[in-house]
């Protein structure tokens, strides 16, 4: 049985701030926005910063294709109408999952800057990093790790981002992150670098 | 400067597990589910029930009508097929939180049986719990706090819940609420025990 007594409640009228969240956490929310062309190594990197977190007791979140194509957005295509509605919606999830106190990391091709500029404005300057996963086309073509590169060139797969549809890269990313030169390692340590001097999680030893 | 080295840091190619954040947090993820008429005191009792795990060092998030309304479903109006749609994208955007870990509260009047089946699929059955809040119409017409009522008798407002739109009350919810016999805080009470008893946290002092 519990121990509450009704006479600990206090009755609320409004939702827990995002600072007290913040505080039980001890770390505050942030949303971070790696974008770039598929096979740039976004997954690999988002997977990699999360485990590092989650190792130094920050909770963190990925939302990427797994959990957001076949859920949330499992309704919508790949029409430049329906690309715009992808990016809105991950963008308004963001916003919850930063005000509920949590690191979120979106790995997302979002070739489009007016769509990433929403999805920033959505949850605030101060709470959105977007970084850059700047890989040469080549580079990723070579990868290609879910084949689809190839079905591009092969006509199968229409509108793709890189080959027949664009990819527009920032214009002032807080992090470039070339995964030709850099390991998902040392991108790791460069974020989580990004996340301490922007006082979002304490520096070890602090 | 971080104290990190690349040495700590491994390699991943997939998601953190809900259990991994489940520790981390000393709590395990759940969507409570409110539902009921306007008025029947969903929000209320969401918010009293926030502020009192958030106090016991749970964390905690609501959804309703403030954030999802004006931001993720803001492209959503109130015919049948939109209102499917947003309880839809509730129960998604649910399973991502407790996937996160969170004790997720959401607070939508949620008027179709159908409709909260599929959140409740959505999320999983030993991670939804389906909340009655079970108020006598006249009483919730009576306190109509955002003056929907009025509105709806004087024909202002079509297809209003429980005037010209039919409130389908749960079958077997985990819990009912009879908001006008109870009090907020005697509410919280209840749901702190239903979640200890389903293992979601920890009793007080254990």
């Amino acid at each position: 049985m519990t121990n509450i007594k009704a006479t600990n409640i206090t009755w609320h009228e409004g939702h827990v701030n995002r600072q007290e969240r913040e505080k039980l956490l001890d770390q505050k929310g942030a949303l971070i926005w790696m974008t770039g062309l598929s096979g740039s190594g976004k997954s690999t990197i988002a997977y990699t910063l999360e485990h590092a977190l989650v190792q130094r007791g920050h909770l963190c979140y990925v939302l990427d294709g797994d959990n957001i194509r076949h859920g949330l957005n499992k309704n919508l295509g790949f029409s430049a109408e329906d690309r715009t509605e992808n990016i809105r919606r991950i963008g308004e999830v963001g916003k919850l999952f930063v005000d509920a106190g949590l690191i979120t990391i979106t790995a997302f091709i979002s070739p489009y800057r007016a769509d990433r500029a929403i999805a920033g404005q959505t949850v605030g300057e101060d709470s959105y990093f977007e970084v850059f996963c700047d890989a040469p086309l080549a580079v990723c073509e070579e990868r290609d790790p879910k084949g689809l590169y190839k079905k591009a060139r092969a006509g199968e797969i229409k509108g793709f981002t890189g080959i027949d549809d664009p990819y527009e890269a920032p214009e002032k990313p807080e992090l470039v992150i070339d995964t030709s030169k850099m390991s998902p390692q040392e991108a790791t340590i460069a974020l989580v670098e990004m996340l301490e001097k922007a006082g979002k999680i304490s520096a070890l030893g602090e």
